[in-house]
């Protein structure tokens, strides 16, 4: 059974997102010829880190990521550390010729993605982006919907990802809860957070983005930081909104905030096509709603597809029983099973760094628009 | 332009719904032949009901209905008094030879519906019920679906009719507000009020029903009596729920209550098929959930119906364009509209009081069922 | 009892909408001095006219709307006539000292509207403009909470409406059913006919707009137009949104399109503020969604408001009992009620002539802004 | 740290979620004092079982579930086989000292789970049965709000469970995935498999149930059976429906089937009080509507309340941040942490053996009501 040893970097929300991810795969994808095996985890407070390995079970931990990557006992390096060490990490692992898992977003901009790009490229390793909101099933039947032809020519595509908690001025920026409302580490605000997800699945759905124009906001201007306990003026965008076209004719409207009240993690998209129209949200990931003009005329409806059968919805034949739903956790788990089939299989994952480097050209045009107040091409 | 003379017994909350429909029938449904004409109301307040006609357009009011039943210009009858008159007022206004349009339930009882519809047998005169929800549109379509055969053999039919307008012990019985919490006035409480509708509307859809079970409540055992202005026990069920074999060989639910706190009129069907499903609820009235088995299995879902289409929908070629809801108000103008269709061509109206003594039948086995805590035939 | 004797102009879809509306007035808001009686209405067909006024009761026609302006018999002139057609009937209404109600979009641009306005000022006629959308009773309680501070301090505003009648190429331009797709009647296309409704209902509840920037489309660039039955170049907008910042400091993102298959006519709003948020759609017109954060923690969530209630919802006291929807034609009795009473009171009607070129000076920025691919101040 | 050795005997369906369960609690719940160790499973095919121990991590297996019992490096049995084989298994068990947590109906009938009770009770070992439904962060809110006497008095309980697997006439009986129709193993169709979760909660939520009248229903009379490979008469209800008294007062109304096209695991429940209510269902697990007449009046709606809150929701401080769900599984994760703190404790887990019986009698009236045609104690 050959072992795949993994060395992560990164022990908070999506370190233990990806290693519950590791932990069940083997179990729920049997067939799959790679068994994750949870060798090193990397964090520099060793008493934290410490932790973090007896709680999950890793062999073994490290204080400095770059030991771990000195390591001959080591696979693949997952990245889960904040976006302005994704970089240096990279391409440190890709010259160890190790396999890697980066977490979204890739980079703190084009140009640091196009140089992670070519590097593991340059080294030939597997490597892939951890956008796993497309494993939803939910998202990834609307993908082999638009695929078959039965929306048609699409004409709109409309997404946002709206949360609600940066409405108090007394959240800080910086720190291990707020960093990524600190521009130095985190690169952007819900552009690069939030919006990423948003243009990821836009680009996997609908195609490229040839041109946009947008807007971003700061609502609060100064929070205290809280690593140096002072206010400092704030350098993320609160709240960005995009219009756009995409290649294949369609309008785009994208949108993201931390300040819509009521909303927790409400990631939605809606497609319009010539024949039909999709709808899908965060709030309920396990359902679908799609109208088809197909259906006769009196009767017509939008449907809302419990997306959890196991013999007709993608990955569910995985899971339990129709009618039971899966939740957030699970998208890792196609994700990492995704990964370990590609590398079986030495095909590409998607999306992989370069394919992300796309996201992340849409991400500067937005920026480089909002400041310029002008449409940029991407 | 032929006119049809109305008279109207009663000027409450019913008097004003059927007023209104009298008033919009004609340019609405313009090719009807005869046009009603709001000739007389019917009040014993003579200052009330001056107001009344004046306010609504009557040409003329009367303190006594045994004088509206004499005049010579009065061709229809509405019954909008309490249920404890609908008897004798319509015994009387069949001998007269007056056409019959009366409220819902039909009279306190199997057997004075039975009399009532002898009357109007013997009489020749047209005559209905307003058992008005048959003609919100989606339920309408509801019956067109089922008649089609598109949901197949039935197996379940699941209805309530839930309220909150009870709970408070400080609610009165009797007087004009309040008369259907006096057994007196009322015959009996939640049953002939709000699950006649639910029965009337199974009988239409589902066929009739064979033999049933039932419990019944009365939640606040005493209240004041609004024109004793003593505390007096409550005669009337405040809650009641049955089960039953429907004729097909289905299985019926049923429930009523006014101590349902969050609904303020929430009539719900469920329907259950061998090829698929039917939900409506009174909430959002303008919409019906279909759910068919023969959609394809990986797209199938419940289908929300806006049922608001000018060129599919029954009725709504007469109202607005695709997307604007019409509302409760015109399920009376439909009733009227179809009472003098078929005055037009001399064919029954639906329900006609004798289908309404079908569901006077059901009703008496119900409390008959829950006094004796035994199944029942019907 | 003072009528006010009415003179329509046009008797299409609107011309029925505000008949209706004028028709009920009376009896549903029987305080009003003011009564509205069904004088004259105007047409260029006589043989259609002759129908209309017959089937809706009006008391006499006219073929040209200038003779029904002469007419002494005259208090009010309605305008339904197409957006072409607005200013020259309203400035010579005005002339003759005509009240004057107005269908939406007010004009055909900025420029025709402050003339339109400057008249009726000059005039001292009372006026207004149908933007009906404010009087749904869950629209104008949304306004009740937004003043009463309830959401605090807005950041997000976002709406849109959409429809899907457009997609087929087969649908004409121009003639009696298609007026609306035809430049030199309509003006615009989805800007004037459905934004400018998102446009007025947003000035109303959050304040005017400073800048914006804005993107439409014609996605069937050549369509039969059915008076020449040549193909013609398509003149208006299929689709349009728009990204713009409020006075309030709040980010607005508009949208509409008849390309959004499954959507009849999907107004949609939502709005986000500190302290809570709004949402509405039109295609279940009698519920708000409403979220505040006062709620304690475990128990906050979107509240489904079913604007029903007789003793506690705005326009409610005058319809039926509470959980029974009324829809989308009682926005015209309200707004007919609204305007008789500000008649009465010698108050200036909402929104008013002056208050409508706020919106075209919107509408305008965005075809500019479209045109130019750049930001417009307002 | 202390090991908590697992024996598992059956390895389907509820095999895999247990089984799953055993291996996450430890990481999400790290404080527990004991951690499971999947020490043996036990199966009759030994090809079978062998794959299943490697899939998920056993340490070892065997065929026969009494060797299982036998070893002394087993501290807690779990039973996962069919409802006929529970009261055995339990008995040899609880002799043996063995913890034990029992999959639901915890028997075939009231008579064979009271032994089984009182064997665990003499023999002092912790037990449990898996009414995992409990265990949904939303449920458990429920009882929490219910506890806090928001919603007061209790007027109505309403549940039910629908599926619609059986329709076709082509679903066996009998054998490894269709046991459940197969009255020798099954005991009952939908009444135990399906209406005793109902009862569970109801039970937990609301109390108990004094009496009840009931009507069961088996619309295919005959299936192939999958053993014998003969047509056989079906021995279990297909449908099952009772209305009951609480103890409280409230009134009562279940049904369950597995004919009811368009639900998969419909498990729905509702609950009027006085001051307000609650509605929860399977399909969207993770919210819980909550009504509260404490809401100002004309803001008063029925909240649909995202139980994903890391710091107000039950058990939601385990996973991930607000708006991302979790899903079925998780109760399971839930129910062993439980029963693991309980056994730390030394406290009785619920619920236990003694609380299951409580539910068999529910069931066992229903089933004689069914056939009496009479209301029956409990």
């Amino acid at each position: 059974m050959p072992e795949l040893r993994l060395g992560l970097i990164g022990y908070g929300f999506m370190g233990r997102t990806h290693t519950n991810a590791y932990k069940k795969v083997a179990s729920f994808f049997p067939e799959l010829k790679y068994k994750p095996v949870l060798q090193a985890v990397s964090g520099r407070s060793e008493e934290k880190i410490k932790a973090f390995a007896e709680q999950w079970g890793y062999a073994s931990y490290e204080t400095d990521w770059r030991k771990l990557l000195e390591r001959d006992d080591i696979d693949i390096i997952d990245i889960c550390a904040p976006n302005n060490m994704h970089r240096e990490i990279a391409l440190a692992a890709a010259e160890k010729g190790k396999m890697i898992l980066c977490e979204k977003p890739l980079s703190m901009n084009t140009a640091e993605g196009e140089e992670m790009a070519a590097a593991v490229e340059k080294a030939g390793v597997p490597n892939g982006v951890s956008y796993n909101y497309r494993r939803i099933p939910a998202v990834t039947l609307a993908k082999q919907i638009i695929d078959s032809g039965k929306l048609g020519k699409i004409f709109h595509y409309r997404t946002n990802f709206l949360q609600d908690w940066c409405i108090s001025p007394n959240v800080p920026q910086g720190g291990d809860s707020a960093w990524r409302l600190d521009a130095k580490v985190a690169g952007s605000g819900v552009t690069g957070d939030l919006l990423a997800h948003c243009i990821d699945t836009a680009l996997w759905l609908n195609g490229s983005i040839t041109d946009l124009t947008a807007m971003t906001e700061t609502f609060i201007k100064e929070r205290k930081h809280a690593l140096t306990d002072k206010v400092e003026p704030v350098g993320v965008d609160d709240a960005c909104s995009m219009m756009c076209h995409f290649a294949n004719g369609s309008l785009g409207l994208f949108e993201s905030s931390r300040y819509a009240a009521g909303h927790k993690a409400l990631f939605t998209l809606e497609i319009n096509g010539e024949k039909g129209s999709l709808r899908w949200d965060l709030h309920d990931l396990h359902r679908l709603e799609y109208y088809t003009k197909t259906d006769e005329g009196a009767l017509r409806g939008w449907r809302s597809i419990h997306v959890t059968d196991h013999d007709d919805h993608p990955y569910m034949n995985r899971w339990w029983v129709p009618g039971l739903q899966i939740g957030y956790e699970h998208t890792f788990v196609h994700q990492v099973a995704d990964f370990l089939e590609s590398v079986e299989k030495g095909t590409a994952f998607s999306p992989n760094f370069r394919d992300a480097v796309e996201t992340q050209k849409v991400c500067d045009a937005l920026l480089k628009s909002a400041k310029a107040r002008s449409w940029e091409s991407v």
